[in-house]
């Protein structure tokens, strides 16, 4: 059994790690931590997993969480990862971290970000074999090797994948993102964002050109194009707890609309080819939503195809498959494990 | 024209005040106070008045805010009211307060709110003309009279009003009172409550004995019927906005089942009477819900009789005739105003 | 593997029953049924689980289906059931029934469904081991040697274990269940009822004193304490898919509130007593929503008490618990599995 | 007074069109007409507005409701429109037409719309001055004038207000509206998009690139700026009764983002120049959201500018500012009242 170690365990994605995990048939939880609820049961806090899980928050230090732990998935908020991760690694056990402190190259986090990088070193995989990878296994193979993941945001997963088959292809000239979030992606803090009156038959465009989670969209498209370079990304938030939501406009390049890709079937193939061996994306012949993908690590995509615009159609649960769910896909991967191996809880519909 | 002063506007029931008052052809506001927010526009707050009222809100002492008002609802949490009512009133205005520093007996506040009362001559009427009148128009005639009154809570007017008929009649042996609530009535501060993943897809039981609106009812129904004491109140969040739907359950006197008034005709017939010159209650012939008053001052009421129990459903917004539309009801009749003047606002449906 | 049959597999209790089975380690699904999408497959309907499961629906006579499956569990429409269930019987193999037509006294179920029993033999176990028994584990011992299970109503669920313990020690003079239920309930079909606009930001009392529950409720309660009689139940439907709540008021006998039994805590006590070799109901120190049992088998009790009242909040999810978790604790039941066995699924919170 | 019809009243924009009535003081409805329903009380249909308002549906010939009537506004569905339209215009009355038979050049219509159109005559104004004027009044000076107006449908009207100055400027290459609509839109009718379990905690995007009122949209910039024709747009209903959020994503031609429209400012202050005049566009210095318009007639804007993009967020009421408001908007320029009279009715907000 792989010992998991969860730092950081008192908020949505934390509660996320325990239900998944309790259905892992080679996994299991060995420390829970939270600074502020050290020595309160954990299902005190997530009262729906009482009966089901018996550990009590603890405040270990990094070197008795490694020890004790052959990997550990760290929930902290954006600038504390690096505090803690080194110390992690350096101590000998694996790290998927949740956080965005490793997923951007330094110059970019610290813009994006508005914060100094204290671990430059593990960013791009300077150090060894320590350095960080980006933990999108759909497009990263590299994550089967790896002994550090950065896990990806919950909007940078449901749009890269809704992209990547016709970035790959070099079709696309412009990218518009129009994403719709479920608000558990803002955290268990009650706020003026999650205050029931302010969202309840709503909608709430917001950071509408400057959504720090941009960055790491173009970064992966870039990967896949060089040339792709005109993206953009405005987020919402809806009615919603889980989910999100991505409607991509994609304009194509000049002539890709009278070429061999011009119908709706070929790029519907196409998309098929390239998730092929991708157990957790459904290329799907309609329009997905959010309750196909509740509660589960799918994501699913459907398209449709006029003139020069393609819009697809993405749908994850982002504490699962943006979050939680892609943590422990990318465990699986580390250790070796069948990709699905416990993941494949079916999504709750309706 | 009178002139209204609104002190404490910043929250929902302000809103509702300018709502409401923007429309009435006889009142016309003259003074929005806001300690926290003095010298900011009152639309930066409330945005939707934006085009539709122009005053700041401003921070005046109790004196000039008499001076400049005929009328003046206070909108301030419970403790403070007592603390500025004397001075309002002392100074010649009239008040109607919104708080519950007035509805009870001060023995009866004082432990149900947990606080001393330091305005104590006033409860009760014992300071000439200026005690406080309890402000449901429907059971209190002497509104009309009145120069001070204690508007009562939401769930209080629901669920006094539901029962009303029948206890006037001495009907009634035990009365149960279960309450659902959307959650504007919790206010504009965001709290685990109206944490939209906490409450979304939900509805939460609380205080399910030891509310503190329950001597409120006790209080009203016990004006109407003196033996009537066992009565018993729960209520309920319910993913909603506005509105309270209040289900009276009635348990009648034995024989009160086979008499006269032992069919549904019967009964509801004695609501009707009850209520021919109420404008604000309709007694319904179906089962109300919240879309048939929502944003408006009304109270529907509906019913069914089986055995021994008459079960009463009645619908409020809790904004409106829960609170700012009653404010307004209490003052077209302190001031000689026809009852409905200004406040036929018709209910947004769906 | 214990190989089961679904008769009537295109509702939301037929898309329960895959979900939860697709994680039962001594289950495998053999055959469901529709006579309407025969040669569809099932996730065309159920899209939510399209990758999960590879069966299509059939529509195959009993006795085909009674030779396949070592159970069939049916969902069929209230009336439709009793024409299935003697061939499913009769050709040897065991069934549970979703529907009402085996749950009540045939006189009982003929007036309260208006229609005649075509089947009487089976209610109330008269053809010799074939009766039905009435499927509440958590009161009915005899589950487990039971060839024919007739699955309790939702709302009963819910309600009958809320009041179980108090019935069972003989204490309670008067029952009011008030209940809160998700939509789903009222199944796949769109309905005035289910129609968005009438149903958000409302909720709606239906069936105030004459639901066709009541009886299941009378009958269980009825079981446990021969004089408790006096019981009403009063359902609503809030914004939500899944889940019930259910208040229950439980007026005391006199004397009751005085003696041994007259604290909270000697109450909660009984609670747990009653229920501590229950896996499924979980006795809580707070009042449960929910949330805490969304997706899962779990039925969370917490109460209070007052005077001579004692209210207890249950909280199930209604297509769980309430109808295809039930369903299967039934099948872990009656092929001598652990009762929990597939069946912990957490609840999915938030 | 104005003495109004409404043929097709059972709907929700006739409940609507009754609701803004009620507080207009120039007109009344005289009659209200329904061919289902005829002899029923309008308010056993809307019952919200029971006591406010007391006429029966009706079933008259369109000569006796033009005899009778100043104006008729008719809410039937498209095509049944111009069965009654002519008779109407023909006898005389003025006539408002809420369907989408009179919005587009004949053939536009019949390829959208797959019928043949019965009375292209009007369409385009060549019956003398009956002909259909586009009754979006912030762009259609002409309304005034007119006695025929068919009223924009809703997406559109939300749509074009969003990009109409940017439009007029000359500025914009590609547009791609992402219009987020309560489903309310849908109608009072049940259907599987209505249905609250597939709605609620969802959102679904549907005729992505294929909506009815894209040509809208499309015929009404282009009236702005002939050369602006890529323009795409793709509608998603989210779980709200109301209200239409549109994320207008502007692509500016080469040049206009080095200019000296370059900066928010400047081009908020073109947004706030090109609706000086008008009383129902609220320019925001922030992103709008739904809560701001709920009930109302505004259509509330913001904006943000970055690159070669701007994203423009509008909100409406869809049942108002996108339908019933509207036509009351026409009906006031057309009979010389003030364009706001009686239509400034405040949003209902929270």
């Amino acid at each position: 059994m792989i010992k998991i170690g969860i730092v950081g365990g008192s908020g949505y994605t934390g509660g996320e790690l325990i239900r998944l995990l309790l259905g892992h048939p080679e996994a299991e939880i060995a420390i829970v931590t939270s600074r502020r609820l050290s020595g309160t049961p954990v299902t005190d806090i997530h009262g729906h997993l009482s009966g089901l899980f018996d550990l009590t928050f603890e405040n270990p230090s990094p070197e008795e969480i490694a020890s004790a732990c052959d990997l550990v998935i760290t929930a902290v908020p954006h600038g504390a990862a690096m505090g803690i991760v080194p110390k992690l690694l350096e101590s000998g056990t694996r790290v998927v971290d949740l956080s965005a402190d490793y997923r951007l190259p330094v110059a970019v986090f610290e813009a994006t970000y508005a914060r100094a990088h204290t671990d430059p070193g593990r960013v791009g995989g300077e150090v060894d074999d320590q350095g960080a990878v980006f933990g999108l296994p759909e497009l990263h193979p590299e994550v089967a090797g790896a002994r550090f993941i950065a896990n990806p945001g919950c909007y940078p997963t449901g749009a890269i994948l809704s992209a990547a088959p016709l970035a790959d292809a070099k079709m696309v000239e412009y990218a518009i993102f129009d994403s719709k979030s479920g608000v558990s992606g803002a955290g268990v803090e009650p706020s003026d964002t999650s205050h029931y009156p302010n969202l309840a038959e709503n909608i709430r465009a917001y950071n509408i050109t400057t959504h720090r989670h941009l960055p790491e969209i173009v970064q992966e498209l870039g990967r896949l194009d060089g040339s792709l370079t005109s993206i953009h990304f405005t987020p919402h938030v809806i009615p919603a707890i889980r989910g999100i939501l991505t409607t991509a406009h994609l304009l194509l390049h000049e002539g890709c609309d009278s070429g061999p890709s011009s119908d709706y079937d070929t790029i519907l193939e196409l998309y098929r080819e390239f998730y092929k061996d991708k157990p957790f994306v459904r290329v799907r012949d309609y329009i997905p939503n959010l309750a196909d993908v509740r509660g589960s690590n799918f994501c699913d995509i459907g398209l449709a195809f006029r003139d020069n615009r393609v819009v697809v159609v993405s749908a994850i649960d982002n504490l699962v498959k943006g979050a939680s769910g892609q943590a422990i896909q990318n465990m699986n991967l580390m250790f070796g494990l069948p990709e699905t191996c416990g993941l494949l809880t079916p999504p709750l519909s309706p």
